[in-house]
């Protein structure tokens, strides 16, 4: 992790991300102020126990004056759903200037309305997607070093001071940092993330079709691993399955019309019994699944 | 492992299949006897290193007559491809009443045409499927303890003695036998194996379909654990890939059929924006996930 400047830095939101965020930030450089909001009381202590935060509380008006007067960069950490009204609830009792971000997996449905939001009370802000995380949730599944090595995408903005900071924060917790504009992001994340995931779902819903129960029990007794890497992320908490969906819906559906086709292609292939050519479509996909990051 | 009664065991192809069963069974109960057949004459001397067998040579007419005459049972462990001509091959080589069988990821297109080859020399066939493997090949992949607690199927038949000597094989080994016909077989594992193969590699075809230079960048860099589950065996073998298609085609269709429906039935709700119920749908892929041994 590189240095980074000290900051006074506020997070909302002190779940696995927002707790391990501060985790890290406090480590890194102990000069750094940051304070911290949960809803739940009890979050707000553990925060302090484990010295994500210096200070927490479920009230912004509990976080003393001259600090909040002081801040920097504010990162939104609570679920999709409740960053803008987070930001709306929160900015006035901030000063001008002072710069937000968020960790949301969407961006186009984010960047636009929370500019709006900032700019009447002359704040900034930037879309951040940092792309970490554990298969856990709250302030008890933070870590350290959850961020390292990771990508996180940063959304451009005529704003070039504020986007600096921002991407300095993620590149001093370890982050790979992409540029982008909130419709590429959208775009890239849907055929990366929430399309695998509707995929995967289908999996599994389409297994649990079979009506010959000794097959479908059969089925079950034998699925191996590839079962199990293919229907990981259908499997997953179905509220923020839902939320990726809702908030990315267009970039989602182009994925999904996409992806139909291709699956069309192989069915086809299978259909006529092309099989030189369905080896062909395999060596493509085996060759063409190495450019990508994590394979 | 549980004992196994002392047996004079055949091994025709010393890959990872065929080398770990040896290794186990040697190791398991040194009385046994296995002999092995490779075409590679590098790959005999190997499996005879290691001991994965006693003997080993690329020519069945190498192997003692006094040995062959004495073999219980005979393993199949060539590719798909070379099942049945294998077995034309060495049958007249070997004692009335000997039973053969296969490690085949497809069982209909074997078992049949097996067993017809083997009655004309009153031999036996017993159709096996041992779900176990790494992502290696070769007798240099082979490892001890490969097949523990792993599932594997024996196929139904009227030889019902032939059917318990090939499970306390694969039980002596420690695996998990389950006992179904060929057709139940490979309805099961085209869902289970097959169907994952076709979905994931039309998810690699569909992302590499982006034609913005920029995104597609983008969703490779972005490229996360959800992406490299879901796509992991959709990047396999591609002539395994094939031959698994073009072996257990109508099984395999009927799932991509039944799967297309799962799809569309994910594609209709985010078209209508039905969020609620695609919540609901998740949360019943989430819960019918665990169904699965593997999950």
């Amino acid at each position: 992790m590189s240095k980074v400047k000290i900051m006074n830095i506020g997070i909302v939101g002190l779940g696995l991300i927002g707790g391990s965020l501060g985790l890290d930030l406090m480590a890194l450089n102990q000069e750094h102020y940051v304070w911290g909001i949960s809803r739940n009381p009890e979050t707000c202590k553990q925060a302090e126990a484990i010295a994500s935060v210096n200070i927490a509380s479920p009230d912004i008006g509990n976080i003393p004056d001259r600090i909040l007067s002081q801040t920097d960069i504010v990162v939104i950490c609570t679920p999709i759903a409740a960053i803008l009204s987070t930001i709306a609830a929160i900015a006035p009792k901030l000063p001008a200037h002072v710069i937000f971000t968020d960790v949301g997996s969407v961006k186009a449905a984010i960047v636009e309305p929370a500019v709006n939001i900032c700019q009447k009370y002359n704040q900034r802000f930037v879309g951040s997607h940092p792309m970490a995380g554990t298969a856990f949730q709250g302030i008890a599944a933070a870590e350290r070093n959850l961020f390292q090595d990771r990508p996180c995408v940063v959304t451009t903005s005529v704003e070039l001071e504020a986007v600096e900071k921002v991407r300095s924060l993620w590149q001093a917790v370890g982050m790979k940092v992409y540029e982008c504009n909130p419709a590429d992001h959208d775009r890239a994340v849907a055929m990366i993330s929430h399309l695998p995931v509707m995929i995967s779902a289908s999996l599994i819903a389409s297994c649990q079709q079979e009506n010959d129960a000794i097959v479908l029990q059969l089925a079950q007794n034998l699925a191996s691993s590839g079962f199990r890497d293919t229907s990981r992320v259908g499997g997953g908490n179905p509220e923020l399955g839902r939320l990726m969906a809702e908030y990315n819906h267009s970039a989602l559906l182009r994925s999904l019309y996409t992806y139909q086709q291709s699956l069309q292609e192989v069915i086809g292939l299978v259909e006529s019994q092309q099989w030189e050519q369905l080896e062909s479509f395999l060596a493509h996909t085996q060759c063409d699944r190495t450019l990508y990051r994590s394979c």
